[in-house]
């Protein structure tokens, strides 16, 4: 019995067994083409002579990271994609390519590749990025591997985790919650059970969006330190304001729940406020900056000096939830 | 029962799920620390200005690239970065980063993981290169994948698979036909029971080795295409023959089995040509130039005019063996 299981509508085609190796990768490079991919190694071309590469690495499993029967083969490969290139925003950097590490069992459909592979191309376009290169191998799990690399440009300093300093604002940009509500939203109802008019968190979930830019639009208006809420907000703030040796508080009304968030609470009998303060993988930029919210940004606290417990407050309060997600 | 067993001396300490995610990332950056390393994403500092970024990605799956009883962990990190760097240079540029995702079953000893990234700190570090980043998960399977980054400095053009010219020399760094024969022993004695004088084939398999700087080395003095042996000689021989428009004859005395590879044929009965034609992962550097083979380099052929059928001969013949690695 096979470990990995793909819905029915995919099945039936050939599977990348049957088609072999070259056939797989002919079958990615239509749906994410580059003039870079083909030989040993991708060389990439710098949109400015000056800039420095930045390099991130996320790993995605079946069945841990994504279900086969709540996401699409396309929402798989976007939120590849997304995860990754957040992480490159949270840098202040361009995205500039992907590579792609795939292990396949042999009898997955090539029809469930050409959709994955859809969707990163789908992404990468958005971002005016390529997908360079990758390896495909046989396995007995579905393992996806994307390194995003980005560009970063001009004499500014990167946006990291030390260099939050008080009297500045924390900003965001992007939901806070939803994709954690749409996990469970799919753990109690499965994806085609989930209320319709719940779907949009579903959605976020499945197939993250961050819009190309915020992370240089930052960076060129004074933003020092950045990150993304990759494991949770109260968790990823808390890396930055002990990196930074600062304290960070939140205000509450900034991140309250929206209608879609206490709906789903309801519908579910849960607190939001565990989503919106525990759930991650919404990469939302977050951000620390004097004066004015960069454009697309807005300010949800303060960083100030920093205290003896807790590195995250919320309204100066211990937060109601501070875990995060734990990969073992 | 677990899919993936670990030998038992690695066993009796801590698993990776008992010590969790952060001081599995503090074991791994304890054997190879980087100053690039802990933030969203590593920003590489580039040796000139001028230099463009290269990149490229390999997976490594336990059971299909490595198997837990004849690798030590030390041996599977080494490999993973060295065949990851094979490809940097195989561009003439320099390796200067690797980035390491892996997916391990919690029960992993945290003894594999420490060994793992040894291996990958020792290599790194005779490159003059640094773990930059990485991402870890649990999962069924036992999957590393490494992202390489190299720079490539200088106004000469990268070593492609298009640019071999008739009239040119082919010449290679390093030995063919080792891996391939050391995993034929493998599969027959197992690591222990090799015989002690064939053991430089095992670990050629285990742990390949490749000097570093030699792609520079030949893209100074005037090489034009390369790559390595990563599927099999005639294979990855015929992708860069077929890409650049030529053919390429290999002189068999120059790549004829020397005694250890003669010896291992003897014992298992096996025709040592297949090792060198069909075996890949030597990770020999492979280059066509003009004039004398750059240092550290050996003439083995000459690329000529294109003919219809094979792109690649040996003494004028189609090689007795032709096949390569199938991923699938």
């Amino acid at each position: 019995m096979p470990n990995v299981t793909f819905p029915e509508h995919l099945q039936g085609g050939p599977t990348v067994g049957e088609i072999g190796e070259f056939e797989v990768i002919r079958v990615i490079t239509e749906q994410a083409s580059s003039a870079l991919n083909g030989d040993d190694a991708a060389v990439l071309r710098h949109a400015s002579p000056n800039s420095r590469a930045v390099a991130t690495t996320d790993m995605l499993v079946e069945g841990r990271h994504f279900q086969l029967d709540w996401s699409t083969p396309e929402e798989i490969g976007q939120k590849a994609i997304v995860q990754n290139f957040a992480d490159i925003e949270a840098m202040g950097a361009r995205p500039i390519a992907a590579l792609l590490a795939l292990s396949a069992p042999t009898h997955t459909p090539v029809e469930f590749v050409r959709g994955l592979a859809r969707g990163i191309g789908q992404r990468v376009e958005e971002y005016s990025a390529e997908l360079v290169g990758g390896d495909i191998t046989s396995g007995t799990s579905l393992v996806l591997s994307v390194t995003a690399l980005g560009s970063l440009g001009g004499s500014l300093p990167e946006l990291t985790l030390n260099r939050a300093r008080p009297g500045q604002v924390v900003v965001a940009h992007g939901r806070i919650g939803y994709s954690a509500a749409g996990l469970a939203l799919l753990q109690r109802f499965g994806r085609a059970g989930v209320p319709a008019e719940l779907t949009p968190l579903v959605e976020a979930h499945c197939a993250p969006r961050l819009n190309p830019g915020r992370g240089m639009i930052a960076r060129a208006a004074g933003a020092t330190a950045m990150t993304d809420n990759s494991d949770g907000l109260i968790v990823d703030l808390s890396q930055l304001a002990r990196k930074s040796g600062v304290r960070i508080d939140i205000d509450s009304d900034t991140i309250a729940p929206d209608d879609l968030l206490s709906a789903a609470g309801e519908t579910l009998g849960r607190d939001p406020w565990e989503w919106i303060l525990s759930g991650g993988e919404d990469h939302t930029l977050l951000s620390t900056t004097f004066g004015e919210p960069p454009s697309g940004f807005r300010a949800i606290g303060h960083v100030t000096k920093p205290r003896l417990d807790d590195p995250v407050t919320v309204d100066k309060k211990t937060p109601a939830y501070a875990s995060g997600w734990q990969s073992f």
